[in-house]
């Protein structure tokens, strides 16, 4: 991807903390993650960039999955009408969202619904073949892409039409296990996120109003945007036996006794995923990306006058011939540009280290190393190259894991009255607070909530136990329950 | 996927050449490839035995792509009616084949074609990116699936109306480097189909009457199956500027003179490769799977009585350990069925090896090895155990290769005149006749052959050049061609 012969100049510099929203439209067009221009509204294109990042969180993810036991499968992308409306909650919480086909070459066909989630297609199968308690825990998963028809304003990467995630699908014979299933999903979600990605969440138990259509109760990540809004990341849903009533997902345990199964879902959306990832880690110059998925890792740039010039682009095919053999993702960048155009270009582009190698470096077998994130420079040894760049991903890994999640714990902050909320958000942060209800008699406290701040009671944390004490900062009653609130996208 | 509690038992048994038919409908459902009962014609459940094997296709395919300069991006799946209609022998050839959205949520909106193929897609967005001859050549892939509404009969991982397959993109300078990239495409189509999944082919220049809608000439790699049917595998198109033209990809060239680029597009179709391994290497007792593929390489299954089970139980699982820390996928069988019972099921689902142990291989350092393909015992040393299973793999791999390269050989057969086309086609072979032409002047004689003997003319050899001596064994005129023949699907 460095080679060819681009010579257009690429200049980058946005106040992220201040401009977040202009800084992110502008900086996934111009690093070449996306393309917007694809003359349908809501549906975007992911540049190879971007591609190849969403590839490797795949992976992360699934090899996560597999870990535990769950296993891929693929299902169709198409749901008969008939299958789609069985579940009564889930109809009425996805049908102004489907896309629905009608025509089939120029004949008309029963309505198909594509997907906007695979639960009525998955559970069909599931009753054929769940059968007796051996066949339990069934847990699969495919990687696919959904279709819903937003109203809300869409977004790249945040928010698609059509959009590009896991969804996992798993039954049990016990309330107990399903539930146990959740928290299990809760730590695949820390283990890529957090662990790998650098991107801190609260995992949240939402209020009963803004659960998953069908669901018992949601289980929702919460990340934060540099605007101060949360954005919702991976969600694992604890759906009973409701589904498993209506599909008659049914097993016989050991004592012979017909039983229904109970089933949780868990989907992180891929995309919307790569969109935390840039907006948390990315500075006013542009994108950096974790060495852990960035499509190039190093990039190598050549610094030399018209008569060493051959000498010194040997060397730096050299070394990204060596890096390449240790599976590091190198390149020279050979382009018929400045060094200096270059590093900007590179640094927009957010790629973690560069190389800059001239005559001085190759004297010395010590290359200058160029750190994205701290933009700073030291000196490495050419000796043991590929171990040294390996060790300093991790570590560039780590310093932006560490900070994201300091920067993360700041922005939450305690608000024990109406005031303080108001204030807490104004300043984008997520406010914590005693609440009277996530259940339905908490609706009213969270719509004045939303009407005066424009903020939503995100719910209560899945993966601690948190004891309020004292009373609701909205209605004054007895608090049972401390809260997240926030704006959110 | 070997553990757990699971008694049923499993016979399979039947005449792959006589019956290949039944044979291929009845292995698919019974090693859990697919499932059937989806309640949506031509639409097709992948479960995971399937699911892992297409993930390792798309990835020997992947990789080899991008060693040659290929890099991946994601298009949507719905494509607006007007893009689908620009190019007209295009939209002429697919038409009849398009699902149509034509509503979101109750809304009717303007209709959107799921992608039966997606040069409408890619083309807009080529036009704007590529402005100078420094932007080429671009080549871009995306693995995605894509939706046809086929008339013909659909037949699980042969031909459904949803399936899963690589689409590559490519613009040229000139024609001379498309028509160089056509050939590359052949070397990976040989890569990845011969030399990693022993699936021979014959790639073919289709007849003019043949090639892809909107195409200048098309190459179909063909493989067999065992009823003497040919499948079309990969296939490249060689688009020339026609799609250029209406989409308007322009280039200024070194002189600065605008030219429209030229294109080719390659599609290997994942889940029908799958479905030629299947064919290709099973056997009447069920699926054989390349060592490269397989979900499990190697079953591993104790053998004891009460009295020493809890040792050879606590062995088998060390063995198992040991193989997957060196990344070989290893699997105790656990359940509670006896010893050949297991060593049934295994074999028809195809695993590669099976690893024997008993009280007698503890004691002796020695295990038992099953080849699937050669249905033979050997023993080998316990000590570098997963250096051996590797060994074994690849062994298994080339005899697997070898074979069908051989079976495969034995199938072409020369036919000098209709009689003997006749012959061989009755036969279930390959004819390779001397024709008059693939131009459109050939038509009537491949009608007449098509007519008459039910049989259809292919192509002419792509990757070398043979010389027709003599004349078309059907009109009789000075053949201009050397080209092969058969039935398909």
């Amino acid at each position: 991807m460095g080679k060819g012969k681009g010579t257009e100049k690429v200049t980058f510099n946005i106040d992220k903390e201040k401009d977040f929203s202009r800084w992110f439209s502008e900086i996934i067009v111009k690093a070449e993650l996306v393309d917007l221009r694809y003359n349908l509204k809501g549906f975007v294109v992911f540049r190879p960039f971007a591609t190849m990042m969403i590839e490797k969180i795949y992976e992360l993810f699934e090899e996560k999955l597999q870990s535990y036991g769950h296993l891929p499968c693929i299902f169709p992308s198409l749901i008969p009408k008939e299958n789609f409306e069985k579940e009564a909650q889930h109809v009425k919480g996805f049908v102004p969202e489907v896309f629905w086909v009608t025509e089939a070459g120029k004949k008309r066909i029963e309505k198909l619904a594509l997907r906007p989630t695979s639960e009525t297609a998955f559970y069909q199968l599931y009753s054929l073949w769940i059968r007796s308690y051996r066949d339990l825990p069934l847990k699969l998963y495919q990687r696919a892409q959904v279709w819903r028809y937003e109203t809300k304003a869409t977004r790249p990467l945040i928010r698609s039409r059509e959009f590009y995630w896991i969804e996992a699908h798993n039954c049990f014979e016990t309330r107990e296990e399903a539930e146990k299933q959740i928290k299990e999903d809760i730590e695949i979600t820390r283990a890529v996120m957090e662990e790998k990605l650098g991107v801190p969440f609260l995992p949240l138990k939402r209020p009963e109003w803004d659960k998953f259509a069908g669901a018992i109760y949601t289980i929702g990540s919460d990340s934060l945007m540099p605007d101060g809004k949360v954005i919702q990341q991976p969600s694992t849903h604890f759906l009973g036996q409701g589904f498993a009533k209506v599909f008659e997902i049914k097993f016989k345990d050991k004592e012979g006794k017909t039983k229904y199964v109970w089933q949780t879902c868990y989907g992180p959306c891929i995309s919307r995923i790569l969109a935390s990832v840039i907006a948390v880690h990315g500075d006013n110059s542009g994108l950096v990306l974790p060495f852990s998925i960035a499509p190039i890792q190093v990039v190598i740039v050549p610094i030399f006058v018209e008569k060493n010039k051959e000498k010194v682009v040997k060397k730096a095919l050299e070394l990204e011939k060596k890096l390449r053999s240790y599976g590091i993702k190198a390149t020279v960048d050979l382009k018929d540009k400045t060094p200096g155009e270059k590093f900007f270009f590179w640094e927009m582009k957010g790629v973690p280290l560069r190389i800059e190698i001239g005559e001085k470096e190759i004297k010395e077998k010590k290359l200058t190393l160029f750190l994205r994130d701290l933009k700073e420079k030291k000196k490495i040894e050419e000796k043991m190259l590929a171990k040294k760049i390996e060790e300093e991903g991790k570590k560039l890994d780590e310093r932006l894991k560490k900070k994201a999640k300091r920067w993360f714990k700041n922005k939450i902050v305690e608000a024990k009255n109406f005031d303080e909320l108001q204030k807490a958000i104004k300043e984008g942060k997520i406010a914590r607070c005693n609440f009277c209800s996530i259940n339905k008699e908490g609706t009213k406290c969270a719509e004045k909530i939303e009407k005066n701040i424009g903020a939503r009671v995100r719910g209560m944390r899945a993966d601690i136990n948190e004891k309020p004490e004292g009373n609701c900062i909205v209605c004054g009653k007895k608090a049972n329950v401390v809260v997240y609130i926030a704006k959110s996208y």
